[in-house]
């Protein structure tokens, strides 16, 4: 079976091509891949299928993201990146705007192309919502934004910020003196998503806006742990930073593992990430190796 | 450039051949090649050079062992094995009684062979130096081995030898009734590698023997953190349970990555060393992905 290694910003995916949608790739063959130490190693699989194949209304391709632990997740905004890279450089499209179906619906992605390389893409992430009910406010209008409110955890009184892109954020702004690299991300990011505040959890974003077109952060992916990147919590920590008035609605967002661009439209109130996807390897993986992670074997294509 | 990835009880690593001697291969190379979101992955790297391209007497091959953050290290017994694997599965060799040159010096390893394939490699990993001095005694024989002795930390007073295989391990017995699982093997065994009592720093292994020829362990790596598995931390584990009276010398070490077997011989008082070693792909790297990571491209042979 061939794979592939893409990384977004540091977030990184094993490829599955699977264009004719024919491959049934089990949860433990995934977990076994995404085995940092005796697999490929990487945050989640990306199967990558033609949309008429899957029956995709208008799109291009199918991205069927399934996370390391072997469950299917609805997006990604760098995983849907390095799909846009996979596709064209492997010829497998020549357009330069394409639509990818994801479990959270049709996506539009733009690529920026120079000498037959992919710099940068640009996903549509959608309208964000801000999600005045998860944090409780010390009066003012109740139709407000809730931006930069007192939240009580980790032995702190935080001001934070509830987003949604489709998944939750709670973003955290730190004052421009404290040391974002010696943050205890670990224990106040679970701390935080476990609060009962959020019932489906949360992710955190530790977030410092050094000036107005430059927002710097950390991020605590639910479920997950601190991540190098995280698409969709660069977007909510720009409109979070937004609203607070501390930055403008297009910023570059430096995250961990690389630089993103984020810009929330005023004319149509969504938000595009854009932002590199590289290419790392490409390499073959063997019944036998699927034996020894204790696999029958890799998946094979069945009759569609 | 072509590397190779195996694994020895999630102990993993990225070969690279250069059977003459010919590849210069920089530190922040390694370092970009073992970042597990960025690169290919691995607790180090491995260069196999031939034994007579090196000058090293006697020798089939080298192992240039260089750890993930692009330091020259001595000797590993999961990534020699591994380095057996490589080369007798790709027909480098055809003896199945190897002599590899390290750092450390020449070690020399028996592989066990069916069907054209490595079931396992036994390495002989060399006599452990029990050391005395190093944990504090309550009188008895000065010249007695250190066996399970009163060390006072992280709040508790644990059962601890000292063993030395090459480099330095504190053994800390458990109960049996512990649950090695939940132990805080991050907390207690960051706080013990830097004791004043271990001058050069120390791994850490958690040890429970739950019968004479079987030993648990989990284990912290001066360093590194907490692995799947280290080679001589067995090793340490199985000499200080022998010298306890816990376990024969001849036992199964049981790691999170997988199952050990070491032997603590009378005869010659050296410790054997046996375990799979698992190929897991091929692939190539490209100048392209190494600008991406920040270099300025992929080693290349010179002239030697």
């Amino acid at each position: 079976m061939r794979i592939s290694k893409y990384h977004g910003t540091g977030n990184d995916f094993v490829f599955v091509e699977d264009l004719d949608g024919r491959l049934d790739i089990p949860p433990a063959f995934v977990a076994a891949v995404c085995d940092r130490h005796r697999g490929v190693g990487g945050d989640g699989l990306i199967r990558v299928v033609r949309g008429d194949a899957r029956g995709s209304d208008g799109a291009d391709f199918f991205m069927d993201y399934i996370n390391a632990e072997g469950q299917p997740a609805e997006m990604c905004g760098n995983g849907i990146r390095c799909l846009a890279v996979y596709a064209y450089e492997r010829d497998l499209t020549s357009k330069t705007e394409l639509v990818v179906d994801t479990r959270d619906g049709l996506k539009r992605l733009w690529l920026d192309v120079a000498d037959g390389r992919v710099r940068s893409v640009t996903v549509d992430m959608g309208p964000p919502a801000l999600e005045r009910a998860k944090i409780p406010m010390g009066g003012g209008d109740p139709t407000a934004h809730v931006t930069a409110e007192p939240l009580e955890a980790a032995g702190r009184t935080w001001r934070a910020s509830a987003v949604s892109m489709g998944n939750p954020h709670c973003v955290l702004f730190l004052d421009d003196a404290e040391d974002l690299a010696a943050m205890d991300v670990r224990g106040i990011g679970s701390e935080i998503e476990h609060l009962p505040l959020f019932p489906n959890r949360t992710n955190v974003e530790f977030v410092q806006v050094p000036d107005a077109s430059r927002v710097r952060m950390r991020v605590w992916e639910r479920g997950v742990g601190e991540t190098l990147a995280c698409g969709t919590g660069a977007c909510a920590a720009l409109v979070a930073s937004a609203v607070a008035g501390r930055a403008v609605r297009s910023a570059d967002v430096e995250v961990p593992g690389g630089l993103l661009r984020v810009e929330w439209r005023e004319d149509d109130g969504r938000v595009y990430l854009a932002g590199p996807a590289t290419f790392v390897f490409d390499a073959d993986l063997s019944d036998e190796w699927a034996r020894a992670a204790g696999l029958s074997g890799v998946p094979t294509a069945t009759a569609s």
